[in-house]
């Protein structure tokens, strides 16, 4: 099963509000006045000019919120540690895991033995969840012999500051594939929703057209299409 | 000159995203499936649930970001503190004040012998300032002089969950009138734009009915309307 | 396996840090000639103070870090959903699971049924683990059949506020086991490091001897002591 | 009248709780072990390597504590807008500003018309203010008139991430010159306390020996130790 990521919401006219943040800075103007004098073409050569300055805190005003359902808790673990964001997850303690399934990793789809064992064992699992809440063990006790890949779903909002920190680390070859496939379904979203924001988002290969990691994978992207692709 | 607020941005349909990203820590279902299922009336007495079991971090899925003009470098000094909410405030070193204002105090506009006094030495840190300048000093040096009181403009974003936070103290009546005359202004727009999560804002005395500050003011807000009428 | 906890690293004289840094608001004089005149007694009762009239930010200058043990991925994924905190975790990517265990829930150790079904499917899991290394599977995959109870260990550092925070959520008794016995031995240690601070602190029952839960209890803790003891 | 910067707390044995807490990423090991077995030299090339490869969060388990006094509110408004630090600063509401002073930029100083304009203008600000509150005017109304180079005292903490941020911004001569001398003065006591964590630490010039701003002052520092002692 496949991480399923829907935008469910975002600021408006996400462009045109960090570029009106971003000007109110250097300008003798009110933001509305400002905004009223902002064209399409004016603020995406505006904006380009931001990040390559280094001027991020306006990015900081617009917000962007996914719902991602077919995702491992091992992921989400992973995923709340970025403490500039907002979660809300499917609880444990509250929901029953009885329709829920485990998430195969790749590497384990394409092996037929280590799939049967995995799948073997993931069923075993559930049986015993169940056996155990049976006996009367509370849910939020028994999903202690879950397996950590248990799927889950949360609500995730991050502003497009964090977010484009998000896709620089996320989506690098070297971070984990769960999360870097979320990553890349968030950032072919968010580039929906505002392409003007998000033109250019990845790791340092893709952006700066350089890998910057000390340990690299010596594989970059060779562009921006190639790694929203894959 | 009073403080001139305007709301650029926010969430659309702030309401039922919260709630939808609520509801699906207790429930199987994803959140689209839950947004799809949620009218209005529901919306609103969740929220109202959800406020009182102290379930906060939902709200933080919806931001409003507000443009702010006519306020002083005293109120945003103090306002910049709060720090779980992002700025883009006018530069003194890179735009000349020579257009500024300084914002009066109500109780200085009152007061005819000290609003004489007041504006007279405004008047003069404005000269003192463009002699510096003059002089060579460059602007972000020559402001030293300029009145504390001095007008500025920002762009500012909350998540309704910290702007509910926000109203509870800066509404208070022991914080400082121009803060609070902002917090006022922002809370009349925030819930034009989303009724439903700003029905009931602002200190103890208007949210709890009782004051829960150590040292009250003793004259509490009978209600939500006279705090914001006043 | 009960969970170790250990302060590692603290704030010397952490009292006195915040009380002076909560008297520099008001007072005309430098930090420095503030420490020199705080003696024990005055601190004790200015912070009891402080803590009364809800002036918490002082409290945030000093900081506590604990390293953990014996504590598993479920108790850890709520953990480090509080963002004002920081953390080192033992990944599961780089560091072979082999030496391992699960976590027990003590309502699963009461139960010998319920215990026999639980250990024999946790030692099923590892060896599923194994197996799936041998196959060629990386850790990071492999993890994915572990039980989501599996034991890690990490570092932890919150500042007095947030700890404070911590506790009055974490010691309740509708909170998870695991992390309230965490919380628990937390706070026994941080007493030890800094007793003016941690004088009083723990869920409403305890702080303000009433709860002020929704869905209460109805079991409140007697008293501060009851509840480090149990 | 020059910044007074004082160390006031830091977390003890600093570095290795740093290389400590690194270590348990990566380790089967727990946290006490592992600082047993560190020894200065291993933690000082450790902790080259840990910034070298990105992984800074282990930097955030260590605090430190400044007092500084003799600093202007203009910088203090833009020293707050650091959120990811902590901050006790005295109040203009309820602490009389009849002792107080006003910073006096270098650049004012070496100028003796400016000089004498300068400080004519403070002078007729204070006897403004004085002559306000003799009218009745509250403190908190009065300081509307003073100068927003008034001096102003505050306590603040960072931890060593945040801080190796706060000075690759603040110590580059783009910087604020009165922002910049705090940096500098806060980093000679960090380096005090804790060398082997600031050994290099500054603007891209001096810790990447390369200027990465986008409009460059030019004049690149040679090295730390020029950047210490301007």
């Amino acid at each position: 099963m496949p991480i399923e990521v829907e935008l469910i919401a975002s600021t408006p006219d996400a462009a045109r509000i960090v570029a009106a943040a971003a000007k109110i800075c250097y300008s003798p103007s009110g933001a509305v006045d400002i905004l009223d004098g902002l064209d399409t073409d004016k603020t995406v050569s505006f904006l380009k000019m931001l990040r390559k300055s280094g001027h991020l805190s306006p990015f900081e005003h617009v917000s962007f919120t996914f719902a991602a359902e077919g995702i491992s808790r091992v992921a989400t673990h992973q995923l709340v540690r970025h403490r500039l964001a907002s979660y809300s997850q499917q609880s444990q303690r509250y929901v029953s895991m009885s329709g829920q399934t485990c998430i195969v990793p790749p590497s384990v789809l394409k092996n037929n033995k280590a799939y049967e064992l995995f799948m073997k064992q993931v069923e075993e699992s559930w049986n015993c969840y169940k056996e155990l809440v049976d006996l009367g063990i509370s849910k939020e006790d028994a999903r202690f012999v879950l397996p950590h890949g248990t799927e889950t779903r949360l609500v995730l909002t991050m502003n497009a500051r964090e977010l484009n920190h998000f896709f620089s680390l996320r989506l690098c070859k070297r971070s984990q594939w769960e999360i870097r496939e979320l990553a890349r379904k968030m950032l072919i979203l968010a580039r929906e929703a505002a392409p003007e924001i998000f033109d250019l988002a990845g790791p340092s290969c893709v952006v700066e057209g350089v890998c910057k990691e000390v340990h690299s994978c010596n594989e970059p992207y060779e562009n921006m299409e190639k790694m929203l692709s894959e």
